[in-house]
């Protein structure tokens, strides 16, 4: 958090049919619904989270990522860092308070990858869903489904993996925790922080610009992941790979897949960070141990299956 | 148990090489070695098992299954039975006292679906291993890798189930716990049990007779089952699927295969049986889920990778 | 399961106020209310089993047990039984069917220790609750609670455990699996089982007869147990001591009592048996850690609080 | 990390008897030696610690700890801190590099609570222990014990939290993530963080100044608790209480002493904490609670047996 960007703040994903996804986010994932809007976007959170949404799902013709969204410290680290995007030639957008109900003004830009991102420092905070501020219960005891504990992280794929590196590490303040690297040094998969988490968000190689692999729900256990294989069984849903283990950040992980073809995870455990950390590198030569750590290989599907 | 056959008792594996098997089963998956004998073949126990030994691997030109054998309450137990199999027809070898070192005098014979199937009632009991046989304490300190728990059951492919099936049941005193029916009402998959496990043994509907598909090992939890996951990619053992879910049983399991070839399982929970369940069915047009709960499709290496 | 006796069909339990109770055994244990017959007494049962209810709430002016009963595999067998008893010396009382709604003929006697014992061979079967009996799912989506798995055993306190020892070892054909002895080679503890489970029944040495120590309900994982250890704060029951494992049978447990001072248990875990497994000896004076393993010392409570 | 003070880097115990204590800190809690000094001190690691070490012990006349040492981004974070403590009225010493083997200059001072704390910014990384640092395994195979995975934080006992509350809140930049408030509004105790950790120290309010209440480490799971509390009853250790859940930072944990009476901690779990998250408040007649959220009250010993 050396510039004053401390988490995930939101994603906004298009879906194809709002019902569905709807029922897919809620009963299965267990996030739940706060709030919709005007433009018939509906907002969802997960319990442990103290702001009011994490996760926008907006209807559309086509699956994938609208933006994600940082929150930051205040709003004079969204100002002076506006001004270094803008001071490295990347075209800032101002979003009005409101324009998401219950979020303060936002800025956006492109990265290199392509990727639409946002920083934002002001939302409203309701606090966990479902347990009290004071003498709090450990858990509260009517979540659905997997009952995922927070929006954690999403796995991007673009071209210009060097040019978003550049953004995120030199301007944005975060650190390379995890890496892919070829034979010829270049690095194919990047995993960034800005916390103790392994990632914040995260990149792999890819020819087009601006495609969404997944969005990441943490789990707190390796039996909540079981559970949620099991519940993605029950309900019928398209599953990608798991349960299995990551060799990057050794999360314990499950895939799996939207109602309109976009990936999520559900996950737990893995490695933390510290800044003073050096990153821990694969060689692409591993890559498929790398991903799944027990299989070894990767499926086709962690490749292609874009949105 | 209505017969007085108890549990199975063992299991003799072919091995390609002795000492690369003997590291697969003692690093790995956590067997303890206790005796050699004259042939060369190599005995080994689990550690929560009483008896001597469960499992012997002797080397050979080609990997699979030599037999599997079950403890019978007493001696009278094994000559009624013996009794009973060559009056239905079957021919019944008697093998001789300490030809495997320890064990009694064994009953051998062929089942329909080709498998060699043994009997006896007599073993040295040399307690759980690592532990004291008063006041013991919970688990020993000094088990290896998966730190397996006993040898549970083994899974046969063949060709005569209906054949098989009428040897355990009838004479033998099994039940039908599990099984999977195709349409015309054939069973395609029956797991027979002769205690409160969904199976002491499995066969699986094959064109050729007495094919191995795998002897399975049972551990006490689904992070054991991520730990023996870990173990196998650390060990660059080859994985056949998972960790995942058994539709059939519910157990949490993890396939993988010996240098020789052969398939182990190791897996922990599942269902309970008791004589007046009635037995649990999949479709065949389930199969896939039946077998692999959570991608529900099977990898053709489970139909084809036989020993 | 040498004379035909399978496992533990029911138990009766005396409660205060019955919707106090019942609201204690299905919101927090998980029991799914199945019946109520028109002496007021309700019925409930655990979703894995088979039969039409396992646990009988009775509204009474002091709480305990009323008694505990087993399921035997046919009549002949409860026909069988009840003469050997009556010739042991025990009157044994029939009860005639339908006294308990879904429950066929019961025979009645009481042991030793002053317990009532009941066994029976018919009773409804409804199948598992909440999942189909072909193609199942692992789990019902809808359970409460802790979810429990199954009425599993009780533990009694009594004073003649040598009588109840050979009734229940020489006469219903129950096996030792677990005991504890005193410097003089009493019997101050005894586990019995007819299955593969660590105990269907125990028993501690206790100066009174007839004393109900706690009903026990099976969980499938340790972090279950954390769970039902939450829920027990959440709901602000009172706790006796947990999470804990025992030294006996190595189960992980949490022991707990409903509204009316009746103690109960949930756990997971733990040794399994064979009939030609000797038993389990722990020393009186590691009594302690026999009991709770971990704080290797008794609380009070667990040697007083009967009812 | 608002000041640029990151994590716990050490802490410096006093043991009566060094030898059992390394058993002790080696075999039970699976800390790996890494070093002794011409002093006879004894250099500890945990094995996901990047740092050459993290725990030094140090052979003495009465148990406790001597200091608990901050690492800090670089050294003008370090020179910049010292210069804020003097400003503020509080002496700072200057320790010269490789008085703690492999450790760079340390700054100490003296907190109002007595405690002595220390600032430094280099350390030899030596990297995680038993895994190479490319292409990683997910773990070593061979840690001993309980394999603890980090030196996480320790609690303390003194007389003036607020003097104290100041100094890291204000000067090195810490955060209150949780607090415990009595009636009259003061904070009894306090849990700061600098970090997402739910603590990365925490104070509690008591009589006497500087008196150490317990050093903790982190495991994986609440499996891996199960298994350091059966170590702990295995190896007759003196267990505090546990395996449990806290209230404050929901962690699962288990308390034991080091044969100098040295209290520990390892837990795993609990919450996280971002610096925009508002404290989460215990009320002090929920203390009970708040420590032993299962229990609900507070044993004896927590609040007296101090080193």
């Amino acid at each position: 958090m050396r510039k004053g960007v401390m988490r995930p703040g939101h994603v906004q994903i298009r879906v194809l049919d709002l019902d569905e996804a709807l029922q897919h986010y809620t009963d299965l994932l267990g996030l739940i619904e706060v709030d919709r809007d005007s433009q018939g976007r509906v907002y969802l959170k997960a319990w442990t989270e103290v702001d009011r949404f994490s996760v926008v799902l907006r209807e559309d013709d086509s699956p994938g990522m609208d933006f994600m969204a940082f929150k930051c410290l205040d709003e004079a680290v969204v100002d002076g860092l506006a001004q270094e995007l803008r001071a490295y030639g990347l075209p800032v957008e101002e979003i009005p308070a409101e324009e998401l109900t219950g979020c303060g003004r936002r800025i956006r830009f492109q990265a290199p990858t392509g990727h639409f991102f946002e920083l934002f420092a002001t939302k409203e905070q309701t606090g966990k869903w479902g347990i009290h501020p004071s003498n709090p219960e450990a858990w509260p005891r009517d979540l659905k489904g997997m009952g995922v504990q927070r929006f954690d992280h999403c796995l991007l794929y673009g071209d210009d993996l060097d040019g978003t590196y550049d953004v995120f590490i030199n301007i944005l303040g975060f650190e390379l925790a995890e890496q892919v690297m070829d034979p010829d040094g270049n690095r194919v998969a990047q995993f960034l922080t800005v916390s103790m988490k392994a990632h914040d968000v995260a990149f792999i190689k890819h020819g087009e610009k601006n495609k969404f692999h997944h969005a990441s729900f943490y789990l707190e256990t390796w039996e909540q992941v079981l559970r949620a294989a099991d519940l993605i069984a029950m309900t019928d849903t398209s599953i990608d790979i798991g349960p299995t283990r990551h060799g990057l950040t050794n999360g314990q992980t499950i895939y799996f897949f939207d109602p309109s073809g976009n990936r999520n995870e559900v996950f737990c455990g893995g490695n933390y960070h510290y800044p003073d950390y050096p990153p821990i590198t694969w060689d692409a030569d591993q890559l498929g141990k790398a991903i799944f750590y027990h299989d070894r290989q990767l499926n086709e599907r962690f490749l292609t299956a874009l949105t």
